[in-house]
Formats: C-alpha cells, sequence, structure tokens
C-alpha cells in the first residue's frame, strides 16, 4: 500500500533527502503536496518530477507564477497556505520546516488526527505540551526524524516505557569540539559550517557547533519520550554511529547504530513500524572504523547546553525564550552582525529576562516567541 | 505473578548466577526444582535457602544420603532423574548444564509446551533442527540466556524477522587474543582459564580461549534466528560491551550492550517480554570506558571458528560432530592428556573422517555423539 505525503519545508536538508526517499521507493510513497519557502528553482523540479495536487510557496508573486506554469497544481503561499498544505489529505504530515513557524500548521494537522513526522524540532521545544496533549487528545501519531530520537524511539519499540529508566543522547560536539572555550570569540562563519559528521542546513550546523541543537534535543526528548530531565544524559561520542541509547532498569542498554545518513531516520519515519530496504545505502563496518570515543559532557565548555538544561526544568515558556533567543541570534550570526559567543550570550541574557508563565497556551506562547525575538534583535543597540 | 523455574545445572556457573536472580527478586520466582551434579555442598545449601519439590543429583549414593536428610524433596538421580526433573510441572526450564547431556531432558520439556531459557548450547548445535521442530510442533517458547544471543534476540524484539539482514556477534578473543598462533603451542590448564572480561565456567573459558564458543555460538544464532551462515558475522570486540547486534535491511543497526554480567541476560530470560529492576548492579558507563575497540576477525589465527562455520554449512551430523570432539577434546586438555592446540586438531580430524547423515533423527545424533567421542578419546592412542 502507497503512503501519501505532505512534505513542509521541502527544499531544505532534511526535505530534500526525504524527497531522495520517496524516489527510491516510488511503489511505497507519492508526495501529494510540499511548501517550499523562497526556492523556486527545487519547487519546480519536484513538481515536474513528483506531480503533487497542492503546492505551498512563500510569497504571493511566486504563488501566482507558479500557479500560471503548473495549472494543474493548488498553489497556496505564506502562513495561511502552509497550514492549508499542512491539512491536506494525505497519510502523513513531514514537518522539516526550521523554526518555531512548523508549529501551528503541525497543530492544525494533528487535530485532524493525521500522523506526524517531526523534524522541526523548534516545533517540539516551543510547545511541546501542546503537542503532545493534542497528539493526545485526536489520537495522530508523532513520530520522529531526528537522528537521536529516532534511535530513542527504535531502541523503546517492543519494550515498556515504565521499565525504561535513563534516555542517553549522543553528541559529536559540533564543529569546534576540538576547540577550547577561549579559541571560539573570532570563529567565522564559515568555520562554524564545518561539521565534522553530519551534512545539514546552515541553522542546525550553527546550533551544532554551540551545542544548542544538543540542548533542544534534550527539551525534544523530554517531550516526546516523557523523560525527567534527570533521567537524560548527554554523552560525547565524536564519531556519531550509535545515534543514542536507551537504558532500561536491568541495565541493559538498547541502541541503534549506523553510518551518519539522515535518510535512515527520515525513512524509519515513514514506514515505521516496517523497515523498507535501502539496498544502495552504506551499512556499517565497526571494522573498518575500529574505535568508538565517549567521553563525558562538559558543561562549562558547552555552557548552552547547561542553559538548555535549566530552560527544560524551568518549563513553561523558557523553553520558547531559549529557542526563539537561538533563532534570533543564529540569523544575526549567519548574518555577521554578532560574534559567535555572542549567540550565547544573547540567549543567557533573553533568558535571565523572562518572567516564566507555566502552562501557556498557543496565543501565549507565539507572543512570547515575537517578543522574545525582538528584545534579542534590540539587545545590542 | 510469581513464576516457578526448574534449573538444570544448578551448581554451575549460569546455575548459581540463576539462583541469585531468583533470590534477588524472591517476591517474581520460585525454585522449584533443580538438579546438581556432583556438588552435594551447593546442592543442601539450595534445598535449605530454596526449599525445591524435586532434586537430581548425579549418583544414586548421594541421591540416597540427601533423600534421609531432606525427606521432604523428592530427590532423583542419573539419566532418567534428569528427564524426570525437567518435565516437573514449572513456569520455565532453565537449561543449564554443560554439554550434550542437556539434549534428551530440552526435548522432553518441550513435549510438554514447556518455556524453555537455554543456556546449553551444546543442545542447540547439537540438535538443533530437533530442538527447534518440536517448539514449534509444541509450543514452546525457546529463551535464548547467553549474553550474545540474549543481546540478538533484544534487537529482533518488535521487529520483523524478515526485514533484518544480517546477525554480528561480537567476540572478545578470549584468553589468548593478544597471542599469535606461534605463541599458543605451550600454553597451560591455567592460561587458558584466564577470561579477560567473563567470569564463566573451565568448559566455556577453554571454548573462549580456542574460539570453539564462538563457532557453537554461530551455530546457535542460526538455530535460534534462522539467518543463514553467510548473514552471521562475527566481529572482534575486546570489551564485550556490545553483546551482539542486528542489522535491518533499512541499514539501521540494533545493539545491546552493558557491563558483562551474565545475570542481566539470564534475568531477561526469566522475565521476558517484561524487564525486572536490577537496582545493586552495575550501570553502564560508556564515558568512564572511553573507547570501544573493533577488528575484524582473522580466520587464520581463529582456525577453529572457521571450522565451525563449515560444520554448520555442512550441517546433518556435521555440528554433532564438532561438538563432541570439543567436548572430549577440551575434558583432554583439562586433564593435561594434550596440548592447546591439539583441541582444534582433535576436532578437524573427527569432522574429517566423519560422513555426514543429514537430517538426522535423536537416535543417529546420540550415537555419532557417542561414536565421535570416543574416536577423539582414542585418536592420541
Amino acid at each position: 500500500m502507497s503512503k501519501s505525503i505532505i512534505l513542509l519545508g521541502a527544499t531544505g536538508s532534511i526535505g530534500v533527502q526525504t524527497a531522495d526517499i520517496i524516489r527510491e521507493h516510488e511503489n511505497d510513497f507519492s508526495l501529494k503536496g510540499f511548501s517550499a519557502g523562497k526556492n523556486m528553482e527545487v519547487t519546480r523540479k519536484f513538481i515536474r518530477e513528483f506531480h503533487p495536487e497542492i503546492v505551498c510557496v512563500q510569497s504571493e508573486q511566486d504563488a501566482i507564477e507558479i500557479g500560471k506554469e503548473f495549472p494543474e497544481v493548488s498553489v497556496v503561499h505564506g502562513d495561511q497556505g502552509l497550514i492549508e498544505t499542512a491539512t491536506y489529505d494525505a497519510d502523513i504530515l513531514v514537518n522539516a520546516v526550521i523554526g518555531s513557524v512548523g508549529l501551528k500548521p503541525t497543530l492544525e494537522a494533528i487535530k485532524l488526527g493525521r500522523t506526524v513526522a517531526i523534524a522541526n524540532k523548534e516545533t517540539l521545544v516551543t510547545a511541546g505540551h501542546l503537542v503532545m496533549q493534542s497528539a493526545k487528545e485526536y489520537g495522530a501519531a508523532i513520530l520522529p526524524v531526528d537522528s537521536e530520537h529516532s534511535a530513542l524511539f527504535q531502541a523503546l519499540n517492543g519494550e515498556k516505557r515504565e521499565q525504561a529508566s535513563r534516555l542517553i543522547l549522543t553528541a559529536s560536539g559540533g564543529s569546534f569540539r576540538d576547540s577550547a572555550r577561549a579559541d571560539l570569540k573570532d570563529v567565522t562563519v564559515k568555520e562554524a559550517l564545518n561539521h565534522p559528521n553530519w551534512s545539514m542546513g546552515a541553522k542546525i550546523t550553527i546550533d551544532s557547533a554551540t551545542m544548542v541543537n544538543k540542548g533542544l534535543e534534550v527539551i525534544e526528548a523530554h517531550v516526546l519520550f516523557d523523560f525527567d530531565y534527570k533521567d537524560i544524559e548527554v554523552l560525547l561520542h565524536r564519531e556519531s554511529i550509535i545515534h543514542s541509547m536507551v537504558e532500561f532498569h536491568d541495565t541493559s542498554v538498547m541502541a541503534q547504530l549506523g553510518t551518519p545518513d539522515m535518510r535512515v531516520p527520515i525513512q524509519y519515519a515513514l514506514t515505521y513500524p516496517d523497515r523498507l530496504p535501502r539496498p544502495e545505502a552504506k551499512r556499517l563496518n565497526l571494522a573498518e572504523i575500529g574505535k568508538l570515543h565517549f567521553q563525558e559532557m562538559d558543561y562549562e565548555r558547552f555552557h548552552a547546553l547547561k542553559m538548555a538544561f535549566e530552560a527544560g526544568k524551568t518549563g513553561g515558556t523558557m523553553t520558547t525564550v531559549l529557542n526563539a533567543a537561538n533563532e534570533q541570534a543564529v540569523a544575526m550570526f549567519l548574518n555577521e552582525e554578532i560574534k559567535f559567543l555572542q549567540i550565547e550570550e544573547l540567549i543567557e541574557r533573553a533568558m535571565h529576562n523572562h518572567k516564566v508563565v507555566s502552562k501557556p497556551d498557543l496565543e501565549t506562547i507565539l507572543h512570547v516567541d515575537a517578543e522574545t525575538r525582538k528584545t534579542v534583535k534590540n539587545m545590542l543597540k
């Protein structure tokens, strides 16, 4: 049985790799719709290749143009168009947009009981309690796409949640794992974009370098799997071969391993509870790799990870602030408006200034998100 | 609900550790019966502690004595007594005897539909097809106790067999993993008994040093999980932390890890599909361990492993010959009648001289087993 897919964020790194999976398994999947932001080249290519029924672009201008070129496709645009696309009838919604813009469309799809494969961790970080509550209420399955969370999900497969005692997220350490803190002062955007193991988009590569990404993942793991923060551990593992682990209360540890290839967890989210062959993909060869390294996380060196744990433990709107401040700060760094270590500094200041609202509703979250971005933007003025 | 257990081989290494688990979880398990061979000290201790209903010892003399001392216990002896104990009404039969003596009692228990936790790999190697056929016919569950097979079993949990593509058994390399083949000529029994990671009985420790143990495990894995030999790989992994792995056809690899402690897989077989807490046990700390090493298996250096693969691929009575020749040769080595490398040599000669019978029945297997022992015993005369 072929599954129809709606893909939000089709032109990003996860989006393009999701398209790879659909292409590799044309009898198993169809791309029924997608959103594409501003990249009209990929938009055209994907329309020609996958023949979707609905496509969302960012600007009205682009929508008009694409609509004329492809009259058989329903072309929508903007925030409303994104919701329309997300809720378009299909088997699975893959949310691979970057940033908290993915929140509203996800919540609307959940209300329809839609299965959501979520690569958009900011949605879970900024409003995890709303997403999981709605998913429960409307019987929607939330499937992780992040390699670490997919690993945890696979390790928990066939097990009882209450017999699991600890989540162990592995972290490669990012672009600057071998640099001392003092060396980070003057690193360039180009240096920060050079991730040792994973080929990913710009925002997440910077997040990996600051270790904010691992912090967001800790919060995401807490949200998805309902573990206390004290039972979530981050382990430095340079090779990114063990993608994460679950310890059970009999001391057994289950791990998922593989070569670093995002298409594996993407595909698993699309095929769960089954697995489809990937005959062309590189198989893991541990003898060739020879050694796997593990090291305790240094929370002084990776200060942002400590802040993320604090934001998570504080809860309420604090994780929204962490995420929004980070998104704003990373944009400013990529734009060469601030230095690398200032990303952390701006997040810390935003968190420090924030008065937490507990159990916030969607309106409050969106308000805090917008306010935080504004504050961070003006912090250095 | 408490589970009642019959334990064959209670005074061996696995037997004593099974008793530890029952002791740790007295509300979950009871020891309803056990067999004890010749060790009357442990037999008395276990009767006093666990109050079993039936106990089997090897000799009639011991049976009479123990029977007098504990008139409330039904004391049996010898081969017939072992079958009587194995088939005594209980929830689980743990077969932890050493060698192919465990075969007949296991087959009889299976005929009653009994769940069998099997640590006695020789039974599966010598007559795997009979055991698995009977288990299927009588609806008896066969649960692995060996740490490697428990790891494979856990990695396959919740998955579909046909979506798994490869079993990866890890091997520590045994007592002589750092010795060249030429250095093995004159090793002593004491040196061979010094295993780097696992605390086990004498026979299995020698089997680890010769790598025959890993060979038996390969055959056991083939029997238990129905994988072709070409899809079973052995990987040298010095630390014995990853206990084994399963690769799936999407390239994902699931692994079970832990500190080397046989009580974890023993307990898992008793609690499956659940897990019980072991709050006192040492938890895995990968940061403390620092590095895990992996290395391709050298089949020239570990010639016995190659022979085991050959025996497995040949099938029929050849695995019976491998196992019986090995049991006999190891006994002779422990008795200082032969040198270390002669274990391999005697096995090879026995295999070479054997005319394979395919799909052998129990009688044929027992005949080949006895003949092989006799042949090997007289080989050096």
